[in-house]
């Protein structure tokens, strides 16, 4: 309780400096009544609180914590994404709850219970519709960005229990299409909800256990990991006659895989450039791959298993935390030489890293430090650490205009 | 005047019709007392009505014009940056004057004559700087992004006449770094604001009359097209070590080049994934090169003069306009086969095109035709036709989060 009394009143010290310096700061009074200082949503971002089912919405011109929203379920692997207009925050919960905040009154909007496990969703490259992809019941589930009505309910596949596979992997590719991976269906699928009325879905064959995706922030190429055998499964948007291929095949044969302490599935992986940086799953090595051919081009060995490798925007480097035991770290590696060259520890437990917008600064959270704390990417100091309780994912609302984010 | 009458009623209908669905849209007043609707920073964008001095204020969510502000001065080529957190529009008029917009109330916060004649600028990496390139005085002026303080000033080298050179292709790097080209001087420029007490800058020379410039959305590729010769100069970021190289020297060899009925200098050129998409001036062609090796791929025979070539986010698509005589024609290149896919005559005098932030629609200027014209990039057809008095340049906020723009 101590913590959370220091918190508010650390937050108010922030706005009473904003308002002495920014004279024409929008206060104001909403529709009803309630008390607004309406913020620029380029310069918000949402920091998940796991443990006790919270929010903080930040922003990150002036690292500071504009205020915390309670009472949001079970946000264990819980993930946001942005409407267009980065209005809202949509924030998926493990109990399958949808919840969209509003970044301009800072408070709830609504919210709705739409699966019973749900890992994230995303929203169609149009903004009209925010789709969520759930473990059970599994299937995507297709919602109004605006109202949150249920627009279109797609279960997937079954996988060998004959209930639907869980999702996992979902991106938004141009024209309101979707690409996603069955875990229990070993599939690729892709869905057309351009027309709602009938949606279109297609899926492939992918490889045993797809357990990750992400597409690039072009909207062009997905990438699945697979969990249940060496190699990733690639499909190229551009040319989607050539389907579904396996790329990287048996990229740890001949060596003893080491015990997997987390599955990273979370787009843990980072298209920089002209190569594509992967977590090796059960290996102490981040692979880089040649984005033209898909062929490995390197391997850079770091502290531990790597979970995120987050590219800065300007593709210079490539920023990875580890899993369990090595998860206290953080590595930096330089895209020109494929080094590592720094070595972090930012807390206890680094559970996520996300950079601003052009890559000046990289917040990092570490959850059993109760902290998030902030880098000065060109300098490499910490310039901010900001108290959280627990926290895991942080999401930016620039990332709206990305692609797969 | 009954344009603007029926403008501003079409307008406040909009607003009515917000109003009526949005049960949480945040209305209320500002510190000063003057009425706010607060809307999300992320969903706005700037065209220019050269011919009045004025500017409207636009939302692409739901396509219509939320303001219009008067009295900027002359407009003519005038651009547009965004700060980093996206509450304010920098607009650069020809006549020097640096304009500050504030999109959360609206309205003007501070106006500065920072030159004679000014053709746009860009905001550092770090959100901190705003700097304007000037063809009179020559050179760039550094300001603090909040206050429009001035915090550096950089003349330029002189050309041929003893006067500091014009500056075009004013773009951002990481790290509050910028390059620029001397059009009179013939050299491109790298300066560095890390430091502002001791600015850097170390020039090279590029070729006869840099004219343009951009950068790729990475911040690694800078191109300046020249135009007292055939070739465009080359800069990789990531190598600074190699200097500036001339690529595509003799584009033109052997033919006779056509009259120049304009001289394209605001990022006029696409990077799409593997492509880059160049105007040859003074030709009826797009030219196409490889972005690894830049090299020459294709050419596109196009309708007229390119002035603007422009890569749909997702580089699916390039969609081009074009000088007198051509200019009431767009057309769309289709970046797999590289051949014309579709033809429109939008309205007369085609000055400028924007994205949407994941390319479901672009917004063609009409000049002569007094309007803005809305496209669904998917469909092809006009989605809206909003009211401007001889619009030119469109620009959105969500390009604050992209190096060069």
């Amino acid at each position: 309780m101590k913590r959370v009394a220091l918190l508010l009143q650390a937050t108010l010290l922030f706005f009473g400096g904003a308002l002495g310096t920014h004279a024409h700061e929008s206060g104001g009074h909403d529709m009803l009544g309630a008390s607004v200082l309406a913020l620029p949503t380029g310069d918000l971002g949402v920091v998940i609180e796991r443990a006790t089912g919270s929010v903080l919405l930040v922003a990150h011109s002036q690292p500071r914590i504009i205020k915390r929203l309670e009472g949001l379920g079970d946000l264990s692997h819980a993930s946001v994404v942005f409407s267009r207009d980065q209005r809202y925050a949509y924030l998926f919960g493990r109990d399958g709850a949808l919840t969209q905040i509003d970044l301009l009154t800072q408070q709830v909007k609504k919210r709705v219970a739409q699966a019973t496990n749900s890992i994230g969703g995303a929203v169609s490259s149009d903004g009209k519709l925010v789709v969520a992809q759930n473990y059970a019941p599994g299937g995507i589930k297709a919602f109004d960005a605006e109202t949150l009505a249920l627009v279109a309910d797609i279960p997937a596949q079954p996988g060998a229990t004959g209930a639907p596979s869980k999702v996992v992997g979902l991106a938004d590719l141009p024209g309101r299409r979707f690409a996603y991976a069955l875990f229990d269906a070993n599939a690729l699928c892709l869905t057309d909800l351009s027309n709602l009325a009938q949606p279109k879905t297609e899926c492939h064959l992918a490889g045993k256990q797809p357990y990750d995706g992400l597409v690039s922030n072009d909207g062009r190429f997905y990438l699945a990991g697979l969990f249940g055998e060496d190699g990733i499964a690639f499909y190229d948007d551009l040319y989607p006659e050539r389907g579904v291929q396996k790329i990287l095949a048996g990229y740890g044969r001949g060596e003893q895989p080491l015990p997997v302490y987390k599955m990273p599935h979370l787009r843990g992986w980072a298209v920089a450039g002209d190569f594509a940086f992967l977590p090796a799953i059960g290996r102490h090595e981040v692979l880089v791959v040649d984005t033209r051919t898909w062929q490995e081009v390197g391997r850079v060995p770091v502290k531990g298993q790597p979970v995120f490798a987050v590219a800065r925007p300007d593709g210079r480097e490539v920023w990875v935390n580890f899993a369990f035991p090595d998860n206290g770290w953080v590595q930096v590696i330089d895209r020109k030489t494929l080094a590592v060259t720094h070595t972090f520890s930012p807390g206890e437990a680094v559970l996520h890293l996300e950079f601003t917008p052009k890559g000046d600064q990289v917040w990092v959270s570490a959850r059993d430090s109760n902290a998030v704390v902030v880098y000065d990417t060109s300098t490499k100091t910490e310039v901010a650490r900001l108290p959280a309780r627990a926290p895991s994912g942080i999401f930016f609302t620039y990332l709206a205009a990305l692609f797969g984010r």
